[in-house]
């Protein structure tokens, strides 16, 4: 249809500007091929293996059982009468009347802004459990997913054209994405591929003289622990230095710590920004960090309910005033991912009824992401022209592609990112969906992917088999 | 604490500018009471009647069963094998598989960012059962309740300093909000209180004129039918006029129409914009509508699920990417709000185990929603200092409060506004929380409040009865 009246000339040009690549061009592939498939048409596979989102229920994942019991009694209150005795356990019953009776009108009904209290103080216990230091519920911000927190503070820290984030290079797209949104400027520091994608000061301090140089007024300084693409897990001493360097530059440190349940390797531990922060003593206590985290990720794996939380701390009662503001005028997140929120901070504990039942479920869904994770680095590291980190944590693989230069210029004749052209390469022979390292920015010259561990244990050596052939087959085909 | 990093002063200063009522001074000021009240504290009531949000299911509006049997079903889907046959409606069960199956991974897994593709067929096909003509699925966006299409549409045609909207006074306080963060401008134009708060096609054109003085680039005009704060029902000849001024102006019409069921009066009769549109023949082809629903109102209320959609018309293949893009910055709305979206656009039919049930909760909310409207208006209108319209629909009455000068300068010694005095003299008095009709703007020299008229019928009685006692006080108080 020819448009008279709106156009793209009055669409807002941050939005133009900005990309998912997540969601992005070789996901609209992907659909394509999907379409193909219905109708007959023939590709060398006959599904596609969706590796490009970490989307673990979508690749059959479980559901925890506790969960799903306190959403249904929940939802449908008048069940546990309806039901013989017994159908659900006492916990699940007792869990649904408490969370039901701390929102006013149950899980139909708004609740406050910034979270059902109740709710708020589980994550607040939560968090002063995890870290050995009490966290006042007053800190705690619920919203749809950790990604709409994100979102929320980098507004609340932008606003002029000159204000700007450092944000890891490679990073999640959601940073990228806002900041463009927002109008702010990203000013990239790269993580070091040679040593496992680490942290490094002297790259941050650089960061810091290109702003100056550039007049941009960076306000925050992202860092993804555990790594997202990279899988990387930051030492504690590390940390301290990142929050020594925030306090000198007057930064928030925004703190994606979703995969913190994430961790796979015995040589890694998580330990929280706040934790580091308050381990420092006097020197930690005016650092000013904002935390996220969420139960899309980890063991849990509800992707669709989006239920996440911000915890932020140090920042006076003007500026908590602002972000209470900022939660009200979207009057509340959604409840049920409230209550499923409220059951990964608070699980059922020893002695109760579903103790067993949930420890299980979780210790598998843990020690199977264990497995896949390392299964599929080895084999990606040991392919000719792929390299590929262990990865201490999160939920991807990010490897190197060596790219024949053959490729590079058939990718630039086509008008193609030299990443995009392998991955949708690799889609159209094998049916997995990856996302091009372009989408996370990475170093120039070089070539990266990304793709999720989580297709299921009884398909990742398929999986595995398939990106075999089809590399070797792609070096045979481009090199010279 | 003193902060020593980031203060007021780094805060985005549109989110420091933008306000919203709904859930702003007032609310603080209510929450302190019921503070208040738990220590024992005594007022002249026991508890807070919250009339400022149109929040039905905390004011005791039952559930539909239906919509949370299918929640329950596609929460727990093993529930099905665990109670008795029978336990479940047929069609619950049925509705809940079909959902499942509708996204692979089912109600935990992410969705594509549009929304599941059935649902958005079901939101295709009510639509054109409306309005009896065929709308295509791709023109449906689902969202966190209507408050985010608002948010996100607005964000797609902001993005410089100088543009802005048309948006009615009195408004709904999410466009004022959004309008500020979003740095964009807001042009208002004046509702016709003395014609019942009808909307003036003069009004507009001198706000076109303003904004041309002003050098404001207008992108959209605002209408909300049946009006929020005003109650007021449009008639499908006054939309036309508004139609053909926004192909004239080209602006989009941004039509919030989540009220559209709840109309009381026979007089009244609810037709969508994009019918009033298409009924125009050539003419109303070219016109761009976005149009707003919501799980939230209507005889559903199920607020706290954060289910709605938008449908956008008209344009052309460019801007919509850049509408499906933004969805897909935001991954996707929590499928459980989806899932009721679904039951509400796709009821029980005639015939089928659970129409009958349905027929009869969604006829005795509407129902009583219709007493409540009939009796809170009359019971303002007929006392002294206060004029309220009989309302032809939403779920709010917006009434007139003459305050004596006594009272206003009172207020304005105490530095609030005269309107925020009164509503917190009511609320100090009754324990009613509404709103001031400041925070919804309102012609100079005037003052309004907005209160729901939600609470249950058997307190509406005493409602009225605390508001007339309070308003004889009030006004022995302060006339001269």
């Amino acid at each position: 249809m020819e448009s008279t009246g709106v156009t793209i000339e009055d669409v807002n040009p941050h939005l133009i500007e900005a990309q998912y690549a997540v969601r992005g061009q070789i996901c609209v592939r992907a659909q394509e091929i999907e379409k193909d498939l219905k109708e007959g048409k023939k590709y060398p596979f006959s599904s596609l293996v969706y590796c490009n989102i970490g989307n673990p229920q979508q690749l059959h994942q479980k559901p925890l059982t506790f969960v799903r019991q306190v959403l249904a009694l929940t939802s449908y209150p008048d069940l546990v009468n309806l039901v013989p005795e017994g159908t659900f356990p006492t916990d699940a019953v007792e869990r649904a009347q408490q969370l039901l009776n701390a929102n006013p009108g149950g899980s139909g009904a708004y609740s406050v802004s910034k979270g059902i209290p109740l709710v708020c103080k589980d994550v607040a216990d939560f968090i002063s459990r995890r870290d050995g230091y009490p966290c006042p519920a007053s800190e705690i911000f619920l919203s749809n997913g950790a990604s709409q927190s994100v979102q929320n503070v980098m507004m609340v820290f932008s606003g002029h054209p000159d204000d700007g984030f450092l944000v890891p290079i490679p990073q999640y797209p959601l940073y990228s994405a806002t900041t463009s949104l927002y109008g702010a400027k990203l000013v990239g520091y790269y993580l070091d591929e040679e040593n496992r994608w680490g942290l490094d000061l002297q790259e941050l301090e650089k960061s810091i003289a290109y702003a100056k140089e550039n007049h941009i007024h960076l306000k925050g300084l992202v860092i993804i622990n555990p790594g997202n693409p990279t899988g990387m897990c930051l030492k504690e001493a590390d940390m301290q230095d990142c929050i020594r360097f925030c306090i000198k530059h007057k930064l928030v440190l925004i703190a994606d710590e979703v995969y913190q349940e994430n961790i796979y390797v015995d040589t890694a531990h998580f330990v929280s920004f706040r934790k580091a922060a308050l381990d420092m003593g006097e020197e930690g206590k005016c650092a000013q960090i904002v935390s996220f985290h969420s139960i899309s990720k980890g063991f849990f794996g509800e992707c669709g309910r989006r239920g996440g939380y911000m915890q932020a701390m140090g920042f006076d009662a003007a500026v908590q005033a602002q972000l209470v503001k900022l939660w009200s005028i979207n009057i509340c997140s959604n409840v049920d991912g409230q209550v499923a929120l409220d059951v990964m901070v608070n699980p059922p504990k020893e002695g109760e009824p579903s103790y067993a039942l949930y420890r299980a479920e979780r210790d598998a869904i843990l020690s199977s992401l264990k497995r896949r994770a390392t299964q599929l680095c080895s084999a990606l590291d040991a392919l000719p022209g792929l390299s590929c980190h262990p990865i201490d944590g999160s939920m991807y693989a990010f490897f190197k592609v060596l790219l024949p230069k053959k490729a590079v210029e058939e990718a630039k004749a086509r008008k193609v990112k030299p990443d995009y052209f392998y991955c949708e390469k690799l889609l159209e022979n094998t049916g997995i969906v990856t996302v091009a390292g372009s989408g996370f920015h990475q170093k120039d010259g070089t070539y990266h992917v990304r793709t999720t561990i989580l297709p299921p244990e009884e398909q990742i050596e398929s999986v595995i088999m398939r990106i075999s052939a089809f590399q070797k087959w792609f070096m045979d085909q481009y090199s010279e």
